[in-house]
């Protein structure tokens, strides 16, 4: 007779198949391919629809039933033996920047793939079933907002609002939608999840830099986003001495450094970037007048954000009170620190401590679709390594172990959640 | 019998006619009037024949002969008792930037005017011609390079050099000169002048916040110009820990405030403007991987300039080295400093003081015509204040009486070198 926990021992031994897996990756990534090794496959463009059709047929290969919601996002549900309980999800997305990379988002979704594919192999038979989610416009190239299917699934935003966003050539959200033939009937936000886990690439240099191969992701970055404008005069550059200049620029130089010192004074996981700098006239030999420039500003914990907050509009009374130049400090949007669930964090950390990869807690400061479903199922993230950290690239990369390893934790977590049948 | 001393005593007495001087002012700035008060009188376009017709008719009007050169520029000759003599010539230029104001050249042509005006009205007689130039394209803001007319006329660029420019329409100066019927047979640069004097206002804030009437210019700052770009690495601001960054505009801004500091090390006639950025890829979430700039730096003396270059590369060695980025600096222009005829230096300071205005010495940091001018003829200019030291804008502003005060320091200086016939 077998027992529970001959079962469970035996389902702790599955491994997923990480050529496969691999060649998985670089198949979708031929859709949409750039000369420089990345992918441009902006959403419910038809290189998407391409992308969603190959993974979809996939997906069906698997004996999934495969849905679509009304604003595109895809479910592969793998029966369990309660069918009726909630699944345990996984996915991502598989639209990308329009400079981007293989990995970012696709590796979730094929990630999950492959864990569905190791579980048939393994005739593995789950208690809840467990599903794959492809959602829809994470990126926000195309349409904002970004993650706009995960955020119309958690109701953060009215799927109509969603479907009625524009691109730059004004074609809508919904119309695009409709034209690639992804509209589906499935109720929005309707399905039920148990748990939902992410695989992804970190988008950053830590575990690279730690020779960690796991990360243990415990939420997410709370951010603050601002424009900035200063106003100074502009003037001749020879005729106007420098203790008679309003130069705005000057003072925007002022706050890149004030920006970057207030991010140290939060460390190890504060942030301040300025991404984003406009100078008018921008003239060789005028100076400025007026510059208009972006902060954005991250940290895991609300209220050290909030002092991060107050330090950015103090440094902007004292630089334009210094350089006698205005300055106006306006917030233009607000995501509030994410804490994932305990319970999901620790399936993911004792899996990769079980597999021996070494790995550590990490706090993501990108956005991701797990933000979202967070807010409405019991959530964690795995990250794994990626070259030089960087991403929204198309040199972004990512080792074929790495990219293994990620998909075997996230195979234990889900099991740890979906519970083996015996 | 009238002694020559008892002449030039009378001529000495002679002043111009303020009233008379600003109605031409006001009634130039009518051709290309802005909604906001302002000029927009491009060089060469139909508005600047307007302009051309309106001030040669007045020219005319005076009993002066008027001649065209080949690259465009007006000369209108008074004769003197020695017709055969060179000239002592006045004048500036009457093209606008693209929001420019009614001051800024125009006030030297018809300083001019209002000086041969002045002389017929006293029926005085010179010994040496008087004349009044208009140099065509000072601005160089529909074709580089700026004062391309007086420049041709010095012999710093060849004549076809000038006439084969296009600008960003893709029409040559050479055919645009032509369309406005202002290509002239005389020879360029074949007249000879005795003496060269400018009247314009300052478009810096030096002579207004001291109360000066009157700047004596004896000289023009020297300029480098150049482009500096920085590298670093684009990457996500999210996941990107601020020790991993190379954040190319965190070192471009300090650049901008090394710039400062260098000049104010090299004060009081220092001066150094960063007036351009254009930030890679300037999205308000990802670090900054590339910054262009522009460097302007100026000094009276080319030494000191030179020394301020050499302090340029130091900065950008340094910012580099810390942030771990790179830095290309690229020298693009340079103009030597610029000193003016003593003697005739002299002729403005002297005519001041006897005037009884408020004066003092001081720097041009703007090109002029007279610096090109001055490498062919004894050259010096003089400075009247503008209102908040304001130029190259619509709003540019000069007070009428010290507008009649710069013509009477002009005609009194043109006296001087003219000499006055018993």
């Amino acid at each position: 007779m077998t027992t529970i926990s001959d079962v469970c021992s035996t389902a702790a031994k599955v491994r997923v198949n990480g050529e496969r897996l691999w060649r998985s990756l670089m198949d979708l990534a031929t859709i949409g391919a750039t000369p420089k090794g990345g992918v441009c496959r902006l959403t419910l463009s038809d290189l998407d629809r391409q992308a969603r059709d190959r993974v979809s047929a996939w997906l069906r290969d698997t004996g999934c039933k495969v849905e679509i919601d009304g604003v595109g996002n895809i479910f592969a549900i793998r029966p369990g033996r309660r069918s009726e309980a909630p699944a345990v999800l996984t996915g991502s997305h598989i639209d990308t920047q329009p400079s981007g990379g293989k990995f970012d988002g696709n590796y979730g979704v094929l990630a999950g793939l492959e864990v569905l594919r190791t579980l048939n192999d393994a005739s593995v038979i789950t208690d809840k079933p467990v599903g794959v989610a492809i959602w829809t416009n994470e990126e926000g190239s195309r349409f904002v907002p970004v993650m706009g299917g995960s955020g119309a699934f958690a109701g953060v935003f009215p799927a109509d609002e969603v479907l009625r966003q524009r691109d730059i050539d004004g074609i809508a959200f919904g119309d695009a939608l409709d034209a690639i033939g992804y509209k589906g009937s499935a109720p929005i936000g309707a399905r039920a999840v148990d748990a939902y886990f992410e695989a992804h690439i970190e988008q950053g240099p830590i575990l690279e830099r730690e020779d960690k191969t796991i990360g243990v992701v415990t939420g997410a970055l709370g951010l603050r986003w601002y424009d900035v404008v200063w106003t100074g005069q502009d003037a001749h550059a020879g005729p106007t001495p420098m203790h008679a200049r309003h130069d705005a620029l000057r003072a925007a130089s002022r706050m890149v450094e004030a920006v970057h010192q207030l991010a140290l004074r939060f460390a190890p996981d504060g942030r301040g970037t300025v991404g984003f700098v406009q100078v008018k006239p921008n003239s060789r030999n005028v100076i400025p007048g007026r510059v208009l420039m972006s902060v954005d500003l991250r940290h895991p914990d609300d209220g050290a954000l909030a002092d991060m907050d107050a330090g950015l509009r103090s440094a902007a009374r004292a630089i334009a009170a210094e350089l006698a130049v205005e300055c106006e400090v306006d917030q233009v949007a607000q995501f509030a620190a994410c804490r994932f669930d305990a319970a999901c964090i620790e399936h993911v950390r004792a899996s990769a401590r079980a597999l021996g990869y070494a790995h550590r807690d990490i706090v993501s400061g990108a956005g991701h679709d797990a933000i979202y479903v967070a807010r409405v199922a019991p959530t964690a993230m795995i990250f794994i390594p990626c070259k030089d950290g960087i991403s929204h690239n198309e040199i972004e990369d990512a080792r074929p172990d790495h990219v293994e390893a990620g998909a075997n934790v996230l195979l234990q977590a889900v099991l740890a959640r979906a519970c083996v049948v015996p």
